[in-house]
């Protein structure tokens, strides 16, 4: 295990009806309350009733910020911060999945400053030394924002999607109860699912590639994560599946299979760019990006991914060279993405090659681990991405 | 998932030369530190002058308790309360494994308890309401008193071993130097081993049986564990080994793999109450019972055990029934401890069946998640226990 600092300060309630926890957890914090969420499926769903119960039990004063959207934009962001400034909020409660609490930390962290969020923090990545407490109701198995630190906006004016990270962003709470994810749509829970498996592999393929505990729980996580989808795929009320999903979509993000990794995040860095200019869903983006991204890299470390090959989607070495079994494990994932009904081509999008040189300009590059990419290679990895 | 909540607060700091971060965390508590130790060998290898740099580096007053012993007891507790009480002490930094951290612990809370610590706390279990903070510095992976709640403490006068939980005990910080494990006793590190994958089995062996993410998560760590103790004894000074052993030590416990888990812990009950009459090193205890423990239970859950014969130590089902497969990874485990030097029969540590009955007479007997332990039973395991 390579050198690590680790503190994750968030409490969980997991399980079914864990919502009953909400009014106890809330007595710890101030009067007024920001209800955050997306569109009216909690209300449809009777989870906006339950949370408004138990708000409504802690005696809090809640106003509401609706209508957040996928990829949640800087609007939705000042939206928020104004009405923290104007009421005085002392808490922030995001209902949903992470567009919801992403959203909320970014108004939590801007509230809290003087400047423009987007250009202070966003932009310019200047550390907060505070921001507004959140805390987070979860309905979504995907993106781990409700145990990390971290969220990412989209400002479309400019065609840009970046992320923030601070330690004051953690939230206080997270309730999660597997239940909720139950009447999400099919699409979202495939994309949810490729989200927490691309998360997984951004942290896997990095060193430190000696044998190491992350690596390890990794690899544990993406085969119960393979289970898991099957099962739900057939009955999307599988309570044990839909509670493994939703507790590896935290495990992925809180800290632990990360530790001592030097984490690589290319992917991400390149689905940024392409769902600012195209809005779509960040799961689609990620199904199509990471197969053709490690395709192109794996050359670099080609033992990793035999070892993923093996141990992940038990593909056996036998009769196989090294470099013949990482590129199976690499086309076993692809095939198993598709296989769950993701994407996995740009065209199956309707994206086509007019702007992919433009979203290549845009994407943030960086040395990773295993490869050292110019704005070539990404273009070109892109241009991979049009076809099977 | 079963239900569950979960909240470890601890910060980590782990890698060699992570005691350079101990000045900058004491600075958030006050100017008395009680620097809580065992046995010379930490003068011996240069870590006791590492912390005193830091200490006095952060201006510390610092008063110190020495000599505290392997399994230790109920009057070096008392010894640390008073220095406590008499100095005002802000901070006790236990500098050590298990032993050193779990007296610390038990310092902690009896300074702020009016009543008698052991027999308000360990004997009549009643909650406390405040501890002193504690934090550590670790020099041995086995018992995750590091980044647990819990500590274990013997009255050796009334033969007694009881542990003592309480969210209160958490560590404030833990740092975690893998290469001060360089120097620990071929024996201590065995015995070490032993303990950490004891308690992950503690947690294994229980119901939630169905797929579930902390399962897989200790199977992940039990293995390594078996790679990394093979390296260690043939090279101690092997830092991806030792990291990794130190690592799984605290995962082991930190919480992580017990999530949802009912928990079983019958083994270690049975080890207290031999080491509170023999003063055997727990991990050799441990060694001899679980095995034979787990032998009487498995068929009340043969399924699991045949899952722990494959998935953590490789065997092939082939040809085998399910209780075949789950007495041969029973069998492999006893083969495991005996092969990486650890007793394995009472015979070995010079133990007879002259007080047996009395021992099993002390033990703490509860219902487990797979059994349902009669006082004779427990006659029988450590009747058992006396040979191969």
């Amino acid at each position: 295990m390579d050198s690590f600092h680790f503190h994750n300060p968030v409490k969980i309630h997991f399980g079914k009806g864990a919502v009953s926890h909400l009014g106890a957890e809330l007595k710890g914090f101030g009067k007024n309350v920001l209800l955050a969420y997306g569109q009216n499926s909690i209300k449809k769903y009777g989870i906006y009733d339950a949370v408004a119960a138990e708000l409504k039990k802690a005696k809090k004063r809640v106003f509401e910020l609706s209508g957040i959207m996928p990829n949640p934009r800087t609007e939705k962001v000042y939206e928020g911060i104004e009405i923290c400034r104007k009421n005085n909020i002392d808490l922030i409660l995001a209902v949903g999945g992470g567009s919801a609490i992403d959203c909320a930390k970014a108004i939590a962290a801007g509230a809290k400053l003087k400047g423009d969020f987007w250009k202070t923090l966003f932009v310019n990545q200047k550390p907060i030394t505070d921001a507004l407490p959140i805390a987070t109701v979860l309905t979504m198995a995907a993106t781990g924002s409700e145990m990390d630190p971290g969220g990412v906006i989209t400002n479309w004016k400019d065609n840009l999607k970046l992320a923030y990270l601070s330690d004051h962003l953690y939230p206080k709470f997270s309730i999660l109860d597997p239940t909720y994810t139950y009447t999400m749509p099919k699409h979202q829970m495939i994309y949810g699912c490729v989200d927490i498996f691309s998360h997984i592999m951004e942290i896997y393929f990095s060193v430190d590639d000696n044998p190491n505990v992350s690596d390890d729980l990794a690899e544990a996580l993406m085969k119960e994560l393979i289970e898991s989808i099957n099962v739900a795929l057939k009955n999307p009320t599988d309570y044990v599946a839909r509670s493994n999903m939703m507790w590896i979509s935290s495990m992925a993000l809180n800290g632990i299979i990360g530790l001592g990794k030097r984490q690589d995040w290319m992917t991400h860095q390149m689905e940024h760019a392409l769902s600012a200019f195209y809005d779509i869903p960040h799961g689609a983006g990620l199904a199509i990006v990471h197969p053709v991204y490690l395709k192109y890299i794996y050359k670099n470390s080609p033992a990793k991914f035999a070892r993923f090959a093996q141990n992940v989607f038990g593909i056996s070495a036998k009769g196989k060279t090294k470099d013949a079994l990482a590129r199976a494990g690499i086309d076993a994932l692809r095939a198993y993405f598709r296989k769950i009904g993701a994407p996995v081509t740009l065209g199956e999008v309707g994206i086509g090659k007019e702007r992919l040189a433009e979203i290549a300009a845009k994407t943030n590059i960086f040395k990773t681990s295993y490869s050292n990419l110019t704005l070539k290679d990404i273009e070109k990895i892109f241009n991979l991405c049009l076809k099977y």
